[in-house]
C-alpha cells in the first residue's frame, strides 16, 4: 500500500463518520416529509452527507426540489415496509425494502449511524439480524431521552419500547447499557441509575423488580454508576436521576403519556393566548420566552430512539414525526457518528454485559449460598 | 314509630348525604395541610359536614383555629397508617388507627363517602376488608379523572395502581366499571372505551391484552359502551375516548409521568415569565389567561382517585397533597355523596360484574367451540 493510497483511505475513513444512512419510506408523512427534514439538518451540517433510501423516481425529484443532489445519493429501493407489517413478516419479506437497504449501508461501513421512521418492531428485528447484538446482551433496547431538571437537560429512559418483555437479567443489563449511553452522551463519570416502579418503598411492584433491585444494586461498583433504587413516574424529568431502567411496554406508554401531555399543555397555551385582545398583546410582548419555553418541551426536539445493545448505531424517529422531528433526529445521528459512539459503545456494552453475567452469576451464587445456610 | 320519628329517621338520611368521613393522618404533610384543605372544601360547600379522624388532642386545637367546630366531628383515633406499611400489616394492626376509623364511619352510615390521603395499598386492603368488594369484582380498581380534549374536560383511567396485576377478566371487568362511572360522572349515555397498549395494531401488545380486546369488543352490546379498540399512551388526553383501561402498574406510572410533565412545564413557564422585564410586563397582561391554562393543568385540581368495586366509597387523595389538592378531593367525594353514586354504582357494578361474568364464560364457550371444530 503507498502513503497516497492510505491517505485515500484514511479521508474515506474520515468521511464515513460524516455519512448518514436514511430511510425515506414508511414514516406517516411520507418520503416529502423526510426530505424535508433532510433540508433543515443538511443546511445546519454543512460537513454531512446522506444516504437516502427508497424508489428512486419519488425521490430524485424531491431532492432536486431541495438541491440537495450534490450531498446526497439515492440508494434505489422499490419495497416499503409497512406500520402493520409484523416483525416476522419483515424478516421474511424485508430483503427488497428501503429499511433494509438503509442498514445495509451501516453494515458495509459505507454510513455510520442508520436512521428510520418506519416500524419499530421491523426495524429492530432487521437491526437483530444484519447488524448482531453486542457480545452478552440478550434484549437490546431503545434509549430516549427525556427533558429534565437535570444540568444536562436530559435524562435517559430505556426500554422505550424495543420489547414489552423484560426480566431481571435484561433489566440488569439496560441499567448497565443506560449508563454507558448517559456517560458518553452527557460526560458523566458515574450516573445515577434509577429502576421505575409504583412506589420507592422496597416491598412494592413486580417480583421481577425486586430481583433487579438487588441485581442493580450489587453492580454499581463494577459497572461505574450510581444506584438510586426504585424511582416513580414523576421522577422520569428529575434531577434525581441520569438514566430511569423499565421494560419496553411501561416506558413506551411513559414516553408516549409525557409527549401527550406537552402537546395538550401547548394547545392550550395557544388557545389561553388567543382568548382575548389584551392577552394577546401580552403573549406578543413575551413571545422570545415563549417561543424559548415552547421549543424546551416540544417533544420533537428530543425525536430519536438509539438502539442499545447492537453493534452499530440504529435511530429509530418517531413515525409520525414531521420535518423538525426528522431533522432532530438527523442531528442525533450525527452527533452520535462523529464522536465515534458506536465503536465506544460496543466496547461499553461487550464489557458492562460481561459485568452483568458476572453479576447475575454473583447474585445466584450468594442466593445458592444463602439457601444453604 | 311514630311520624315525628320517621321524619327525624328522613332527615338523618338527606344529611347523610352531606357528611364526608375524613382522615387527617397519612399524608406527606400532616393533620395541619388536612385541615386547612377541609376549611377551603367547606366554605364552598355550606351543606357540607364532616367527620375528622385522628388524635383528638392533634386535631381539636388545628379546628378551632379555622373555626370548624360547628361542621366538624372529631373521632378520635390514636394510630396511624405509615407510607411505608405493608397492606398485610395494615390488616393485621390496623384496628385503631384514624384510617379504620374513617372506613368504620362510612361502614356503619354515619357518612357517605371516606377519603384519605395515606396509604394507598393500606386504604384499599383495609376498603375491601370492612366494606366488601361488589358483587363479581375480583380485583377493585382506583379510576382517576385525566384533563383531556373531551367535551366533558376529563377522561377516566382505570386501574391507576390498586393492584400492580390485571389479568383478562379483570381488564374487562375494568372497562365495565369504567363505562359505569363515566356514565354516572360525565352524564354520557354510551362512553367510548380504549385498552392502553404500546401500538394500535392487533398484533402488539402481551397475551393477555389480545384476549382482553376480544372479551370488551364483544361486551359492548351488553356494557352499553362503545369499543375503540387499542390506544397508546398519547391517546390519554385525546377526545378518541372517555375510558382507558389498563392494570395497575402501567396506569400508576402513566398517571405519575402525566403529573410530573405537567409540573415541569408549568415551572418552566413561571421561569420563562421571569427571565427579562419585558416578558414580565407580557405575562401581567396576560395574567388571566395565564392563570386559567395553569389551573386546568394543575394535576392538583383532579386530586383524588376513586375506588371502583366496593360497596361504598373511598376516594384515595395523592399522599403529598397540598390544601388545594384536599380541598379538590373532598370537592369529588362530595359530589359523589351528593348523587348518591355509592348506591347506583353499586348496583351498575354488580349487574356490569354479572354481564362480565356472562362475556366471559361466552368467550369461554366460543373459545371450547372453535377448539372443537
Amino acid at each position: 500500500m503507498t502513503p497516497g493510497q492510505t491517505g485515500t483511505s484514511s479521508t474515506a475513513q474520515a468521511q464515513k463518520s460524516n455519512v448518514l444512512s436514511v430511510d425515506a419510506m414508511g414514516g406517516d408523512n411520507g418520503p416529502a416529509t423526510v426530505v424535508a427534514g433532510l433540508s433543515a439538518f443538511l443546511t445546519q451540517a454543512p460537513d454531512a452527507r446522506v444516504i437516502l433510501h427508497g424508489p428512486e423516481t419519488e425521490l430524485a425529484p424531491l431532492v432536486a426540489k431541495h438541491n440537495l443532489a450534490d450531498r446526497v445519493t439515492i440508494h434505489d429501493a422499490q419495497d416499503v415496509v409497512k406500520m402493520t407489517d409484523k416483525p416476522s413478516h419483515v424478516l421474511r419479506n424485508g430483503k427488497g425494502t428501503s429499511m433494509w437497504s438503509a442498514i445495509e449501508a451501516v453494515r458495509n461501513g459505507e454510513a455510520a449511524v442508520a436512521i428510520s421512521c418506519g416500524n419499530t418492531g421491523g426495524l429492530m428485528a432487521m437491526s437483530m439480524l444484519r447488524l448482531r447484538k453486542a457480545d452478552g446482551v440478550n434484549r437490546p433496547a431503545i434509549a430516549c431521552l427525556w427533558p429534565s431538571r437535570n444540568k444536562q437537560g436530559f435524562n435517559v429512559m430505556l426500554d422505550a419500547g424495543a420489547d414489552i418483555r423484560a426480566d431481571q437479567d435484561d433489566l440488569l443489563t439496560y441499567a448497565l447499557m443506560g449508563a454507558s449511553y448517559a456517560r458518553n452522551a452527557f460526560d458523566l463519570k458515574r450516573p445515577r441509575v434509577g429502576l421505575l416502579n409504583v412506589g420507592v418503598e422496597e416491598h412494592k411492584g413486580r417480583a421481577e423488580l425486586k430481583v433487579a433491585h438487588e441485581l442493580i444494586g450489587s453492580a454499581t461498583g463494577k459497572g461505574d454508576f450510581e444506584y438510586v433504587g426504585f424511582v416513580e413516574g414523576g421522577d422520569l424529568p428529575s434531577d434525581r436521576v441520569d438514566v430511569i431502567v423499565t421494560d419496553g411496554f411501561t416506558g413506551n406508554v411513559a414516553l408516549k403519556t409525557g409527549e401527550g401531555t406537552a402537546n395538550l399543555i401547548t394547545e392550550l397555551m395557544r388557545k389561553a393566548f388567543l382568548s382575548n385582545p389584551i392577552a394577546t398583546l401580552g403573549a406578543l410582548l413575551a413571545r422570545r420566552s415563549i417561543n424559548k419555553l415552547s421549543k424546551s418541551i416540544d417533544p420533537r426536539r428530543v425525536n430519536g430512539g438509539v438502539f442499545l445493545g447492537l453493534n452499530k448505531t440504529v435511530i429509530k424517529s418517531h413515525g409520525g414525526a414531521d420535518a423538525t422531528g426528522i431533522a432532530a433526529a438527523l442531528q442525533l445521528g450525527y452527533q452520535l457518528a462523529q464522536s465515534e459512539f458506536s465503536d465506544k459503545l460496543a466496547a461499553r456494552v461487550a464489557s458492562a454485559a460481561a459485568l452483568a453475567q458476572d453479576a447475575i452469576q454473583e447474585g445466584e451464587a450468594a442466593k445458592a449460598a444463602q439457601d444453604n445456610e
